[in-house]
Formats: C-alpha cells, structure tokens, sequence
C-alpha cells in the first residue's frame, strides 16, 4: 500500500480499497480477455457502481503487500456483481471482504444491454 | 464537488462518497457537542470504519452543491452505526443512500467501550 | 482539512494540496463573476496545469482550518499563472507558498486563446 | 494509470503525479538497499517534502503504462533532492519532470541528521 493511502491512524484509509477493488476489476477484464478501456472507448459501454459493500476486518499498513482476489458473482445483460476478498501476502490474514454491484450503461448514462461478448467472459450464455 | 473528485466519465468517483461520509460525521460530532479530533487526541478513542455500504443512484458532477444528511442509525458501548442521505442541493435529488458501521478502539487498536458523555451524545443512555 | 487527507505521519499528505489550491481557483474564478466549470462546458475552453510548485512550510493536521488565498500573478492570452499562500486560521501560521502556470487549450487539447471576457476578469486588457 | 486517478478531462488528474513519485522513491530506497518504512519505523528518520515541482508536458490516461526515471540529485546530511521522469511505456513520450526536496527531520518532526548507513547509500560519504 501507498503512502498517500495511509491516514493519521497509521493505517490505510478505508476509501482506498474501493480504489484497489476497481485496479483488481481493470485486470480482471485483462485477465478475461479484454481491456476495460476498450470496452469504454469502442463500444460506449460503462460499468458504473450502483452499490458498495466492504467489510474492514484488519487494517493494512504502508508498504504491506496485499492480495486481492476478485470474481464475478452474478451477472445478467444489465447488471454485475463483483465479489472482493483482500488478504496480507506475507501471512495470509485477511483483511477485507467486499462486493460491487454494475450497471450495465452507454455514453448517454441509460442503462444498455452488456454486448454477448463480454457477456460470455463474464461467464453467461450468449443470447443465442 | 471537486474536480479532483471527478473521473472521466464526467461524474465525482465512487469512492469520493466514502469521504464525504467522513466529513459529514466529524461535522455532526461538532454539532453533538464534540470534536471529533479531541476524542482521538484526549481519549485516544477511534472509531475505526469496520463495514461501509453506498448506493449510488444518481451521480454527482464537479461543482455540484451536494447536501448531506447524516444521522446515527443505532449505537451501544462498542458499535456505532451512521446513515446518510446526500442529495442534489439544487434540485433535491437523491444522490446516494449509505451508511458505515464504526467500532470503537483504543489507540491499540484493540476493541473499547466508548467513553459516558459520547455515549450520552450519540443518544444513549449513560452506564449509570 | 479531513481525515482522508492526512498520512500516517499525522498531517496532511502533501499532494492533497494541490488539490487545494484547484478548489481555491474555482472559488476565485466566481468571485471574478464565472463558474469555472460554465468555461468548460459553454467555451469548451480548458486551463490545463502545465506546472506546478509547492513550498511546504509547516504541516496542516486533520481539522485544522486553512485558509487559501490566490491571485493571477500573470497571464497572457494562452498561459495563466496563480499565486497561493496558505495559512492556519487559528495563527496565521504560513504552511505553504505555491504557484501553478495553466495553458489555455480547447476540447482537443490543443493551445487555445483565453476569450476576451476571461481575458478580462482575469485582469488583462481586452483584445480590441 | 488507475480509473482513479482519472478526471472529467479524461487524463490523469496532475496531483496524482505526486502520489506516483512517492511509489517510486520508496522504490528506489529499496533498490538502494532498504525499506522506507523500516527507516521511519526503525530509526525514526523521516524525510518529509519540503518543496515540489512538476512539469506537465502530456497528460496520461487512463490504463496507460507509464515508467518513472528517479534518481538523486543531490544530498547532504540534512537535505535530500530528488528528481523523476515519467514516460509513456508503449512511445517512450516524455509525460513529466519533477523534482522534490525533502528535509530529514525525527519522530518530533524536528531537523535531523541523516544517519551514516542511509547517506552512503543516497550517494554520500560517511561521516568518517
């Protein structure tokens, strides 16, 4: 963890870890197969955070190496739902479970069918 | 809001809420009769973020006035649970609904009871 | 300042004041009589940081109030420079010298001319 | 660069620099041979920023891979000043160059000397 990600408490700032659950996100898309920003570039399609959820069961500190692992819960053509478990590299502790909920928009902010490719990665069946 | 507090799709990132929130609760502890700084200065009593939830259900623009409404949603010596509401200032609409879960620690970091007069103050009755 | 701004030093994280002084130039662009995001969205015109400086003095800590004053050390018809001086509202204390330099671009982010009105309030003769 | 650190320009907001030429000294220390954090941990060594300046030749976006160059510029037993270049990874296009001071200064946030291990390490003779 950065720095500029601890607080005056010595640990890191709790806003942060939704900062990390979306870096974790962006590669999971890579991991998957694609580049979030294409998605957002080429086809006009966003995943905007409509709901948060983090629970903070031990603090991490400045310079800790974290593990997040990250999965996608459920998902359907409008929504998606990622899944956060965060832990200590060196001792495996867990620090934080999380969730984020997506909804599926384009450029214009409305809510948009997530086009079948992504919707395949994502692990749903194509709409055949 | 910001522009530090914008991204690129236009529209304050989601994790600025979390901020907000902590703004808001220090500003309420001054209303209740306290600052918030004090308590961790001369009691050296925290009250570490132990699980954040937000909904997002409009976003929020730079340069957007955006009110807050913060209330504490229940509380005993150990745990104290805030709500919040933020709205549009303009046209009152609803932005966000969220609230965080705080336990208090000492400045070990290990689980405390929270001191008489904030209990008295985040409206509970005093251990008498 | 708020909680999330300070590090595990117990001040303020010394980039958090460039912040600042952005939120201190929006604020100054109104009293000159312009929103500065109206610049943005209705001249499609842009003042880009190109430079930065910062001269940390004292440290600010979580709560301290501060305040910023700024002024248009130079400007011509592509480039702005501001000025900033911060100070603790309790002493006067001096925390911080600073200055940003701004390049007028347009929306393809390329070199733009300041429009007169800008030109103007921004305390330059206007291009007759 | 992290969706984060993204603005409503669509580039990376230029306070985030800083944040990145923190993650880079803490780097470099460690490819010098130690751990910030040991030092601030252990020995109660601080090198706080005293002064900052960046210069911002193109904006980078989100995604991008961006490498920073830092090296020490000069140093002596009270004063460290560093200085960076940040490239584009995929173009090798110059994006900033910066540089900070930082005033080594003890747990009481007073002035300190640097102790003799670190100095020969940040390219000094020992104090022999």
């Amino acid at each position: 963890m950065r720095y500029a990600e601890t607080d005056q408490m010595g640990v890191v700032y709790h806003a942060n870890y939704l900062i990390w659950m979306e870096v974790v996100r962006v590669e999971f898309c890579t991991a998957l197969g694609f580049r979030y920003r294409d998605m957002e570039r080429d086809d006009k399609i966003f995943l905007v955070v409509v709901e948060a959820n983090c629970r903070y069961l031990r603090p991490a500190r400045f310079d800790d190496e974290v593990v997040v692992h990250a999965r996608v819960k459920s998902a359907n053509t409008r929504v998606v739902q990622f899944e956060y478990e965060m832990r200590l590299a060196e001792s495996d502790e867990l620090l934080l479970t999380g969730w984020t909920k997506h909804l599926c928009v384009g450029a214009d902010m409305k809510a948009a069918r997530l086009p079948d490719r992504y919707r395949a990665m994502f692990g749903l069946k194509s709409s055949a």
